[in-house]
């Protein structure tokens, strides 16, 4: 047995691009200070003209405190001509299925990184079914939002089948954006006029 | 009473950037025609390296066809350093946020459209709270995603306040981000390996 097979978990050095030593003392960090796993993500969106918009992601805290991203990132959503929009942007509903992707391709790095997987491709395609008469008023039985969102995962990495799935699967069980959509989250609105 | 006050929805022109008679026209056809209201969205993404990946959104179905998008939106998205990433792009949980503040801000667009109001301003901002110990893994007693989310939205507009909180609360209501949030959407994820 190699040396690096039986070093424990925390002497593993960065792989996949990712700081796996600094990614096991973060959730040491955690475990000591229960407080810090507190954190709060923050978006806007400005009205633009018909369905377009454009927001920014800008700040969050965490960690104990506030934090500003490296850069302000601009986002804008419209709807395409066939929704009445000028498709100058994704759709909401698009983002939705771009942000389970991203999840959990990133949960598949992490975590291959931490069981010393090397991995040379992983490839995310999301769709989801969506039923326009929800939305548009015309079915008070058709919900607004998704059907249903199929998500598939193509990994590739020096590990035998089995751990490669084991690592999607562990992804998908711990994914923040899985758990959002498969589990209903309390979502309040204020509105302030003028 | 002006014309315009008295003139029948279907006659309104645009509004706010909108096609309100295009937007009309649109549902008239689909409630005659209800197979068309089958739409499928889709996304991609790429892993690149560490937590970050690159993935588009360039085609989806509806109406009873194929459609491509203007052009090909490529999004990012990645964790930043105190999630031990590079913070090159958003996290995948704020593109989460920014589809409901462009969902229902869209929906504001297209509502106050077909009821005759101006808009002069729509501004939204949404915050969510997580609490990292379930993406951690260290507790099985926090879920992974948001516990709570909250959406404001200040609104503008040549109409009374009570109208002008109507439209936000229709929009709340006829959203799909809005629904996909509040309840749950099954998903289904599939596993290649190689």
């Amino acid at each position: 047995m190699s040396q690096t097979a039986v070093a424990p978990k925390a002497a593993r050095g960065p792989l996949n691009g990712v700081d796996t030593p600094n990614l096991f003392a973060t959730i040491d960090v955690v475990r000591n200070n229960p407080p810090l796993a507190k954190f709060q993500f923050r978006a806007t969106n400005t009205w633009v003209s018909g369905t377009y918009g454009r927001g920014t992601i800008e700040t969050f805290s965490g960690a104990g405190s506030e934090h500003v991203h490296a850069r302000t990132f601009v986002l804008e959503a419209d709807h395409p001509a066939v929704l009445v929009g000028e498709d100058r942007a994704p759709l909401p509903v698009e983002y939705m299925l771009y942000g389970l992707a991203a999840c959990i391709t990133g949960g598949i790095a992490n975590i291959a990184a931490a069981r010393g997987v090397q991995l040379s491709e992983v490839e995310a395609t999301v769709e989801g079914d969506m039923d326009l008469r929800g939305i548009l008023g015309l079915s008070n039985e058709v919900r607004n939002g998704y059907q249903a969102i199929r998500a598939s995962f193509r990994i590739k990495g020096d590990a035998p089948e089995e751990k490669l799935r084991q690592i999607v699967e562990q992804a998908r069980a711990r994914s923040a954006v899985y758990d959002i959509l498969t589990n209903a989250v309390p979502v309040s609105i204020g509105i302030t006029v003028g």
